[in-house]
């Protein structure tokens, strides 16, 4: 399917994420885009803050965008570094960590955005969500 | 409650709306955001189209800004009425339905905004949606 | 392939739109998109007009996102009817002809849009483009 | 000539670009535009970043905004360096390598802009492109 994951894989994978965040006691925000970046699901649970609506969606599309994790961008994103300035670009990237990209057989088919705890509790939570997918 | 709905809720209500969706056979983005306008959940069925990942929530949060169902808004926002353009403003607002405010004890507490089907489809599923909180 | 179209297909496209500009007299801007609305292939032809560099890539995003040719959304914008406002939600679309969703085993996988020409002339060379895809 | 580069010269800088891109095995997004900064011709090649699709396109741009490559405003940006946020202004312009201006008798008559793969390697791609015109 042209699209990727589908709206039921989407909402297994923030099952799993909120269930990951229950367990580390973290209240989270998590998105799912499909191949193309477009929103397929989305979760805040109570207590999360609300930036972070934003900033999970941002982390999920910038791992469309960038077919990477987003926390590998932080060292080139450095003052002095190669990509100085890009999270500013193609709409707006995140360049911390949070964001996965989700491959199947080699192929990019969707990605997951945490954001509203730390960068490692959000990429643990992000990396259960992707888990459930494969 | 400030925040109005928990997420609990917001997922109640997306799957009401998705099971209703179901019903008349048109694949559908669901939002539901909490009483300041913040996004708590959303669904997107496979085969819905993208244009409303958008328009949903912008219905959702149009109808916590203006308190009001957004098909309410039809008629005022038309040329020659009382409030042509309104729908630019406020960081851009929609005017057709498909968005409902949920009110407790008399309260705003969040609002639900449904598209990717025709107008009259887009209400009901908003209403299925809406009538799982009351 | 999750993207849809290969950029191979999308300049193969480009070329069968840009000859039948040619037979016309119409320069034109002819832009192809992968099925989630991103840039593969561009191009503009001396004495096209530079707004349509934007309305042609929004032409062929609209047919995306609304999984229509964008002509087909013409009455229903129109003041006094159903979805009247809808071009200025979901980053700005373009309402009127010129830009057609590419279909293959009824998946949608790409799309074309066209501009510099009156509608009718756009949508000629959509048309010439789209066919040379299937 | 007030536009600069026609389309028959920026597809022939794209196709010495693509050329390079398949020599040293990394697919990218190459830009060209006009002597005003205008979208002439655009091509991704299967696997290039999605980010790269508005990353070349501002590359090509800020080489006519600033009528150099871009790559020589990365020391200049830098904190504590006289144009610190200069990449934020005009528009977003992108202050690091893969941005080429196209002169010709001494004169701005376009300019290229490559991303998706390591700066050096999208200098390369654009010099080739350059290197096509002249």
């Amino acid at each position: 399917m042209s699209g990727g994951l589908t709206y039921a894989e989407a909402q297994k994978a923030i099952e799993a994420g909120l269930a990951k965040a229950d367990e580390i006691g973290q209240p989270m925000n998590i998105a799912v885009v499909d191949a193309g970046g477009h929103l397929l699901a989305f979760a805040r649970q109570d207590g999360a803050i609300r930036a972070s609506i934003d900033i999970s969606q941002r982390k999920a599309r910038t791992s469309i965008l960038m077919n990477l994790p987003t926390g590998d961008l932080l060292p080139l994103v450095q003052p002095g570094q190669e990509l100085y300035g890009l999270e500013q670009l193609s709409g707006g990237m995140v360049a911390f960590g949070g964001g996965l990209p989700v491959h199947r057989n080699g192929e990019l088919v969707g990605a997951v955005g945490v954001s509203a705890g730390s960068v490692d509790q959000d990429t643990q939570v992000a990396q259960a969500a992707v888990d459930a997918l494969t």
